[in-house]
């Protein structure tokens, strides 16, 4: 159907005509790759740092996000003096394959985004676009790191879903990484995590406004699915300790609640209205299908998968030195995960370290303020610069 | 607006013409509560032992379910010679205030029940049926009590939502109960636990066939939003221990995939469709407006709150005597809240026992097979008995 699509943002991209040949045996073609970078690469091209991002976050690490007008996802950790050093290290950030923010994914058009194409008169993949893994995230961005005639990145950092592509890429490119720093992540995504997961597409699915995935020919969006879909995940992302401490149990007046005085359900525990704005800020910036792909592809992510299970199989012989890092009280990748990678690394003979950091603040406190976890990135990354002799 | 609706199923019960001043200050009438006894109430009428159930519980404890045909809910736990002994205890089982099987709720015609009414010709109190807590479930059940002449119940057990009602039974009513066990239960509804639920509720209203909640002059049922809101309740009912040994991360062919032999979403995991399973099976039997009312009773549960948060208040100079049983899985009522319960009881000099039993099943592990925590009902409960004196 031809469709008139609104404008897109413009994002800072690379095209690649020839396009990628993804694990489930489709050729996607072309392919774009949005991405932003900070600092400068060294004229010996050897201080280069991907940062990866998790599953709802994008390229604008340490700006301010072009949507939204908030601070970047990674601002605290990522600048002049920061311990993600921009000074020192040339950072890229790239939004991944089946991303919504510049990134070929469900939402871009189907017939291809080259100059001689008008992408806006195009219909987009939508719920037909080809399922991806996370490794097919991460050959996506080899392309870009190609082009910028990287040989071997100085290191590769990411918490989360940009965990696991942090794993992908010492597991599918070990030469080319020379350090590599997963945070709060698994080498495979868990029962309890596929189901959450699952839950939050069926959630998106129930959405009248989701037209069997082809809402965006009714100018429509799955919103309020979607905002259920979020409002879940974040509860996984924060511990029992974080909200009880953020909200306890404490009430406001419900503005839409019934007028009745009488009624209980006149107010509402502040919890609900925090996770309310969470799921409604949320659907404005992210794209339904996008959310389905990417869930999709963290559930199919199973690094021990093709080596009988064996996790220490995919980095014999590496020379990549590993920092894991858990926080206490993560229950979504809990450190018996992070664990169980250390010790298969420790199998394959690799530089291995292993750091949990004390904090209450969940899944999310890679995220947040947290002293020792900045002290842990500082000090891996000065360290393995050291031995890289980079400026 | 004249409406018929569906023919109910006939549930034993009581009614109350007189019915019920609720905490919201609204006169329920009439009050009718749906229940189920099983054994046989003793001469002097001292073995009366209330089972209370929890959130999607109904009074159908020990016999088959009328709606799905499967076991009572705790068919192994109430019996003859089980631990909860019906050659020994009468037990009484009732649908709570606000529930949807015979017990005045929402789907309650909302011209009352009486014989001298009409109730397949009146409209339901949907949305509008008045905000209750779990004390209104406790005093609905207490009419019941008073009719049948027992002046002391023996016990009153109960497990999750069920917990919190022998908490309410024995601060309400404390010469009325000579025993309580409360099991994987909280004095209160934490932040963590309001959230699931308000996304539960958030999923409901999302769903097309809500229609404000309204949906049965539609004849319609939101049943996809009820799913999605069970399915995520599900996840909390197990631990993650749990879903890995029941389901790991093993696949299968979905039947309502694509077709595409290249597309890895042709096959889906194991939970995925067990989760789908549990939502489709449970809109079948639940209404909606049950399940908004009663997760909002739990939501306000706090036993302190009247008592400037000390929890020991409620309990001075009780003789009720306590078994508070927590299983070491459960981290939607994690040991940690059952044991301030147990030092808040301690404080009020009560006669209490805490029993932490070592469980990987999570919160559903009292519906399931764990033969300590068995032997620490019938144990609690013969003890007891010794010093009641009962037969």
């Amino acid at each position: 159907m031809d469709q008139t699509l609104p404008a897109p943002l413009q994002h800072e991209h690379m095209l690649f005509p020839e396009g990628l040949h993804l694990e489930c045996g489709v050729h996607l073609a072309p392919v774009q790759v949005a991405y932003r970078t900070y600092g400068t690469l060294s004229a010996a091209r050897d201080n280069a740092i991907i940062v990866c991002h998790a599953l709802t976050g994008d390229q604008y690490l340490a700006e301010r996000h072009p949507l939204t007008g908030k601070p970047g996802w990674w601002s605290r950790m990522v600048g002049p003096g920061l311990p993600i050093d921009t000074d020192r290290f040339f950072v890229i950030c790239m939004n991944v394959l089946g991303g919504c923010m510049g990134s070929t994914g469900p939402r871009s058009p189907r017939g291809g985004e080259g100059p001689g194409l008008e992408p806006r008169r195009v219909e987009p993949w939508g719920t037909e676009f080809p399922p991806i893994t996370i490794r097919d995230m991460v050959r996506a961005q080899k392309l870009v790191i190609d082009r910028l005639g990287i040989a071997r990145l100085f290191a590769v950092i990411g918490g989360s879903m940009g965990g696991m592509q942090v794993l992908e890429w010492a597991a599918t490119f070990p030469d080319m990484v020379f350090a590599a720093m997963p945070i709060a992540t698994s080498p495979f995504h868990s029962a309890q995590n596929i189901a959450f997961n699952e839950v939050s597409r069926q959630a998106i699915f129930a959405d009248p406004e989701w037209h069997g995935g082809r809402y965006w020919e009714r100018e429509a969006i799955p919103a309020r699915g979607l905002a259920v879909a979020r409002m879940m995940a974040h509860i996984t992302y924060l511990s029992e300790e974080a909200l009880t401490r953020k909200f306890g149990r404490r009430t406001r007046r419900d503005p839409y609640g019934p007028a009745n005085p009488l009624s209980l359900f006149g107010e509402m525990f502040e919890v609900e209205s925090y996770l309310r704005h969470q799921g409604s800020s949320f659907v404005r910036r992210f794209d339904a299908n996008s959310y389905l792909t990417i869930t999709r592809a963290m559930d199919y992510f199973d690094l021990g998968a093709d080596h009988d299970g064996d996790l220490s199989r995919p980095f014999h012989g590496t020379r990549t030195r590993f920092c894991i890092v858990s926080f206490s009280s993560d229950w979504l990748f809990p450190t018996t995960q992070a664990r169980s990678l250390a010790r298969a690394l420790n199998r394959a003979a690799a530089n291995v370290s292993f750091v949990e950091i004390e904090s209450d603040k969940g899944h999310d406190a890679f995220l947040l303020d947290e002293p020792d976890f900045d002290r842990t990135v500082r000090g891996f990354l000065s360290g393995a610069a050291e031995h890289a002799r980079i400026g």
